[in-house]
């Protein structure tokens, strides 16, 4: 039955589908056990995949939680961008953009890349795979946000106001590994919504009459 | 020579000596090895002191760091106290005190908590040692913080516009521990300094029009 039902899907199929387990399977060892705490063998016995076919995909540690955070990162991109297009228009958006960057922020994903980020402080051959992995998510981020909230970086001050609450929310990941913080986060980031509305209309209207 | 000069110090200041010895070098440890990477064995070879003496003060690694991170901070609580009093009075206030706060997080004490604030994820002894001391810590530094703004937490906002910067400066420190952050940290806190006065003076103006 099972040498039936499995050699219906195409090799590829198969290889894609036995990665993701082994992805997924790393996600939930970082954020369970910490980087210290992750092993491939605890990774391979947990995604149920032969150390053969594990060592072969990811030859090491640094290999397997590098592609881990990559992969969960790609995927909760993609729900990011999915969540964006459900955000509400006019009034209520800002508070929207920055509570759902405030969720994003304090999720499984970045309980794990705090994971790796931390390791790779005194791991050179880590921080050698973190550092292009954390820009490029960095530049995505930014990018997604500027464009979330309608943001004009021609406008001086936009661009840092845009850092500013990146910084926030990754402050606020920070504080919810400690204790859940769902609450005090919510609060803090509807006053931030408030103000960032009314920062980006000031620096916008201060151009404005420079240039009039 | 060194009989004669170390019976002339009291017992009492020579064991307090020598603890600091055993907690600068724990610190020294945690920011260039990580907690993994840090050990009792480690820790006593780089402070100069007997194995059974560091085992005497600080029977576990744990005891070590938890002692250690709890020591640097109380040092650089009195170091910040100590700026905290040469800041500038006046229209640049703001900018002095959010720019020194960005500092203190971004500094080896910032890095040793954060070894620590990490592996008690997944150490429950630890844990039950590092929250109140970083619930302690957290109370302390907004305390000051709204004493250095002047800040009125009685006016709705406040308190949330004084939590949004310390959230701020931790999530800046984070980003500090991957790479050199301290130009764009600059123009972020610049920015938000700016911000942070409009707003506190916005709050301050609705409720005096709501109570008159």
């Amino acid at each position: 039955m099972t040498s039936t039902a499995s050699s219906r899907i195409p090799q590829e199929e198969r290889t894609r589908l036995m990665r993701a387990r082994l992805l997924d399977a790393t996600v939930e060892c970082l954020v369970e056990r910490g980087f210290s705490g992750t092993s491939t063998t605890l990774v391979s016995e947990r995604a149920g995949v032969s150390r053969g076919a594990q060592l072969h995909h990811f030859p090491t540690k640094n290999d397997l939680v590098v592609a881990a955070v990559e992969h969960l990162t790609e995927v909760r991109g993609a729900e990011l961008a999915a969540a964006a297009r459900r955000l509400p228009r006019g009034d209520r958006r800002t508070r929207a953009v920055v509570r759902m960057l405030g969720d994003h922020f304090s999720s499984p994903v970045f309980t794990a890349a705090l994971e790796l980020w931390v390791a790779a402080r005194s791991d050179p051959a880590l921080m050698a795979a973190v550092e292009p992995l954390e820009q490029r998510v960095g530049r995505e981020t930014h990018r997604l946000t500027v464009e979330l909230l309608g943001a004009d970086e021609s406008v001086p001050g936009v661009r840092e106001l845009v850092q500013a609450t990146l910084d926030l929310v990754r402050g606020l990941g920070l504080a919810n590994t400690l204790t859940d913080d769902t609450r005090r986060r919510g609060r803090i980031l509807d006053q931030w919504a408030r103000t960032l509305d009314t920062a980006l209309d000031g620096a916008l209207h201060a151009t404005l009459q420079e240039t009039t």
